[in-house]
Parts: C-alpha cells; structure tokens; sequence
C-alpha cells in the first residue's frame, strides 16, 4: 500500500494519553501488516489555545485538509470555561467537520458482551445490541446564521440560532444511511420533529422521496426525535440504522452510548463526499467520549474507542477491511480475557492503566 | 370553596377514553371532597379539524382563557398526517400553550414503588426516582422567526427554523426550578449546549445570574444537554430539578419518562405567570403521554397519567395540597393492590380495563 498521511490531534484532557496508545497500534501494521502510516502530530482544542490563542492553528488546518485521515482525541475542560466563544476549545473541532465538509458522521452503538452487566439497561434489553447512528454533522443549528446574542437594552438581551437544511444536505446524508443500512440490517429509521419544526418536515420529505427514488429495498421508518430518545431506552434493538440531524444526533447518540454501557468503547467516523476525480474521502475518526478532564493525568482512561476509531479509519478510509476487523478483533479478545480500565470494572474487578491496555490490544493483533 | 371552572379537552386517540376517568374523580371531589368544580367540554386536535378544520376553535381558544384550568387529554394520529401544516393536530396544543402562555411546563419523572420493575433500566438505578424537569415551553425553537420551508429553484429548498430566547423568558423559568427546588431537594440542574448555540450562552449566563441574585441556598450546577441526556440514563437519581429549553425539554423529558418504565402515569402541569391583580395563574394539565392511537378504542389505556394530571391541578392551580397529596395515594393504593392496565402489567400478570382502573381509584378515595 502506497504511503499514508495521518494527521493526530491529541487534543485535552484524556486525549494525550489515549494517543500514544493508537500509536502503538499503527507501528505494529506499519511492521507486521504491510502498511506504511506516516503520522504528524498538532494542536487543537485548549491546547491548541494555549499555545496560540486559537482553537486550531492555520498550519494545523492545512495538515488536516492535506491528510489522508485526521485521528482526533477529544477538546474542552474547565481550565477553558471562561475563554471568549469564538476560541473555545469546542471551536477547533466545528471548524475541523465544518471546513472538511464531514457531513456524515458514523456513531455505531455496540454492546460488547464481556460488558453486557456494566449498563445501567436490564441485561437482555442491551445484550447484543448493535445500532448505528448516521448524524448529519455540518448542517443545522450548529452552524446557520444568525447565530448571536444581541444586546436589547434595558437589561435584555436575545440570544438566537439558526437551524437550516437544504434539500441537498439531507438527501446525501440520507443516501450515507441507506447505503449503509445495506450492508447490516437494512433498516433506517428517520428521526426528526415535524410536527414542530419546518426543517423537520422537510428532512421527512426528502428522506422519503430519497428512499423512493433509489432505495426501496431498504426499510425506511419515520419517528418522532423525542419518541426515539424514548424508545432508545425502551427498546433500542428495534433499531438499526438511525439517521438524524446534527443536534438531535448529538443527543441521541450519546443516549445510545450510555445505553451500551461502554462509552469508554465508542468510537465515530467523520466522513466527506467522496472527490470527484480520486474517489477519496476526507475524514475525522475520534472516540464518542469527551476529555474526561476529572480522570485526565491519573492513567485511568480506557483507550478502547480511540484504537476502535482507528479501526474505523481502516475501514471506511483505507478499505483494509480484514485489518479493521482484526483490530476490532484484538478488542474484544482483550476484553474476553477480563481486562478492564476503571470505567468498565464491575466493582471489585483488577484493573489495568490505559498503557497496559493498549499493550494487550498490540498484544492480541 | 367557590366554584372552579375546568375545560376538558378530550383530543385524539386514547385522549376521550381517559378523559371519562378524570371526571369521575371530580365528581367524587365534588360530592365528598368540598369542592365545587363546573365542567366544560371542548375539541382540540384532530377531532377539532374534523369538525371545523382547525386544531381548535376560537370558541374553545377563548373558553381556554377564561378557565381556572385546562384539562388536556392527547392530540395527533396517523389519520392526519397529510393535513396542512398549519391546522395539524398538535398546532391547537401550541396555539394553547403560547396564547395562555404557559411558559413553565413541570415534568415529574417518579417511579412508583410497585412499577419498579417494569423499567428497562436495573432496579437499584430507578427505585425511589423522584425528579423533575422544568421544560421552558412558549419559546425557543417551537416558535422562533424565520420558521418556514423556501422554495431555492433547481429543485432545492430551504426549511429554516429560530431559536430565539431573551433573558426574561429565561431568568422567569429559572426563578420557577429554584422555587420548586426549595420545596424538594433544594438542587438545580440547568441545561443547554452553551458550547455550541449562542442561546445556549445566554442560558447559562442567566440562569447563574438569577442563582447569584436571590437563589444562593440553592444548590446549581450545569451540564451540556447531551451529557445530560447521558447521564439521566446513567445514574438519573443525581437529579433534583432539571430546567431546560422547550426542544431539550421535550427530548429530555421523554427519555426520563421512558426510565420510570410508567411513561403511562406520568402527569404534567403548564403554568403562566400569576396574574398581577389576582395572583392567580392560566394552567393547562396533560399526560406525558401521547394519543396512542394504536391502542384507542380497545379499553386498554392507562388513566393513570390523566388523573395525576388532575391531581397537580389541584396543587398547582387550587392550593388544595391535601387534596392532591390524597388522589396521588389513592393512585398508590390502587398500584399496591396490585391493579394493572396492559401497558404496566408484568408478563402473564392479570389485567383492568381504563374504566375498572378508574374506578378503582375512586374507590380507594
Ligand atoms: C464537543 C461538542 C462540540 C460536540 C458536539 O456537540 O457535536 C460533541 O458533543 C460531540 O457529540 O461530538
Ligand atoms: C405533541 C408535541 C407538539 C409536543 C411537543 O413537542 O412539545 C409533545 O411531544 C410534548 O412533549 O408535549
């Protein structure tokens, strides 16, 4: 395989010290599975602002648009709270899925078995469980203007933001799901709030007509958000792929996380259009977990997802299927064995440091 | 006590099977409770727009204003599913919640000791669960200008909907979670996503302004929406008083219903603000449920959710907390002994009809 580029972006937090870990993974196909990595490594989030001032430097901007994929930890903590909006750290990583147009973004919701009683969720309600959420990620109220708080005077102020989707935006992501759906259950559920919000029945129409005009194999359901945030917790294998927004995604993705009882485990991908002339896509892969800034510096931190999100780089931006499967293979075998990080002990279980973690996994591949 | 005057508005589906139940138990208040409630009846809804082809009249809009209370059933249904948007079954709710503006929508999220297995969440995670949410409901993103679907041409269009919240709307929802809080477990949870929507940012900054200003003994914390989502699914007991937008309220609201596994025998209440001369507020009182239609017509519903609707409509709109508190335990009764409409029954336990449930609780009054 001809060289590829990775971009990592360590980030905040725990994002430091989950990255070496992947880091570990990619020598060990560099050596043993015919594939040459070459990684460089920036800045982005409060550490990025730290250093200087922006969320994510120009230089480090233009390493991700060049890269063959970016690998992203996590950003944000409360060192950052009180820095002015437009250089929070949350801002680097919009500005990353904004400018490299990462429109679908892929949070597979997973029970691993060896964790099946680390959920809150009755054992044979998540056992088993394996959905995908396809969250449209460079649309609505994250990023349609206005988006501002206006001083009104007299004490009061407006805040306001924008949800827009065009029909464009939510036919491509729509087709993302479908095709998707092809190759697992081939279901997709639509998630949006048309009974309130006009770009919710504009997502319904066109999802609808979406399926009608390529994809009438697929079975395609219509639900409520709210609705689906309650049958999540109902019965979440009535589901399997989910296709929604970017806000309601946010939100129901990280129900589904928690549901799983492995939130430590989650990975996602963050995926273009694919380019015209070469075919390639840009691409994010980062884990579902946020920084964790109260375990950052005590070695606690389970590295699962960020390795599981390099495995999705495998997948969908290297097409080294049987590589990616390995990986996810080394995983579970891991878990199998009865390591466990903190977040995934039963109580009075051994735990293992996020170092010797990511051993076991190089260990298992 | 002088007479009250109460507008039932039946609604869709399940919404005039339930109803029935509710006026038995006035009834009952009437003859042995001291009270003297007089009862209207009106449509809301589909009903509504099969009568007159609107979601409500202006005869019932105006009834609506000039009652002590409102006493909702549930609205919507496939069978309207391709009226206009403007006249579909939910808009005669809205139009009810913003022209009596009844900005505070109070969700308790309680699980019954005798229903405690029927969650789908693990027994130690939700017994003795007792939260509530506080859901801002007459602005935000259900009725922010622009809201509306552009013809762009070249087959495209535009659906466009505004969040919009001023401090006001936010510093008077604020002020009703810490009134309700100090009457509880004296703990506030506001969220928002202040690290992506700008009226996220104001939220926070008025919400802690308000604490600063006149709620210091009580305690406030803040959580991004999606960890909030998250954590009500891990550990919801944490919760005290959760306040919240009107669409994180709704999401948010419904995932905390669905934990209690009694989605249907939770209540709501939605109040305005005391009136200047009288001190007396607009209120409306509906289930958390929806209309169910497809169990309407077999007898199976669960009056349950509409009678504790009426029984926070004694609390909230008639200081008659004696009252109240004794319909709430003769709903726990009727529970003790073991009653149960199809949706709480555990398998192959014995079933009521909404009637017999309702008379049961009568009974036990
Ligand atoms: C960090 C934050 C901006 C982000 C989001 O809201 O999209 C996160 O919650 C996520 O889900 O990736
Ligand atoms: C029926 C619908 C308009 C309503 C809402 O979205 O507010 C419902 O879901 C609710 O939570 O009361």
């Amino acid at each position: 395989m001809a060289s590829q580029n990775l971009l990592l972006l360590p980030g905040d937090g725990i994002g430091p010290e989950i990255m070496p870990e992947v880091k570990k993974v990619i020598a060990w196909f560099n050596k043993n599975g015919g594939m040459s990595f070459e990684t460089d490594e920036g800045l982005v989030g409060g550490s990025a602002y730290d250093a200087h001032g922006q969320s994510i430097s120009e230089e480090d901007m233009a390493k991700a648009m060049a890269a063959d994929a970016v690998i992203f930890g996590a950003v944000g903590g409360p060192k950052w709270d009180d820095v002015p909006y437009e250089v929070r750290p949350e801002a680097g990583l919009l500005r990353l899925r904004k400018d490299m147009q990462l429109f679908a973004n892929l949070r597979p919701a997973i029970c691993y078995p060896a964790l099946a009683d680390a959920s809150s969720l009755k054992k044979d309600i998540i056992e088993g469980l394996d959905i995908l959420i396809v969250r449209e990620l460079t649309g609505g109220v994250y990023f349609g203007e206005p988006k501002e708080i206006r001083d009104l005077g007299n004490g009061q102020k407006r805040g306001i933001d924008t949800q827009v989707y065009d029909t464009y935006e939510i036919e491509r992501i729509a087709g993302v799901a479908f095709e998707l759906a092809r190759t697992r259950g081939n279901k997709v559920t639509s998630m949006e709030k048309r009974n309130v919000m006009k770009s919710g029945v504009l997502w319904n129409e066109v999802v609808t007509q979406t399926h009608k005009n390529a994809y009438q194999d697929v079975q395609l359901e219509h639900m409520l958000a709210d609705a689906g945030g309650m049958q999540l917790v109902r019965w979440p294998k009535q589901f399997d792929v989910i296709v929604t927004d970017n806000l309601f995604g946010d939100m129901l993705s990280d129900v589904a996380a928690m549901l799983t009882g492995s939130l430590g485990m989650l990975p996602s991908a963050s995926l273009g259009a694919p380019d015209a002339v070469t075919g390639k896509r840009k691409a994010l892969y980062e884990p579902v977990h946020g920084s964790a800034p109260d375990i950052a510096g005590t070695g606690a931190a389970n590295p699962i997802a960020m390795i599981a999100s390099f495995a999705m780089a495998l997948r969908y931006s290297f097409e080294e299927v049987a590589a990616a499967d390995k990986l996810d293979k080394a995983i579970a075998n891991a878990l199998d064995k009865g390591l466990r990080t903190k977040d995934i002990a039963a109580k009075g279980e051994a735990t293992i440091s996020t170092a010797e973690m990511g051993d076991a996994i190089v260990a298992e591949l």
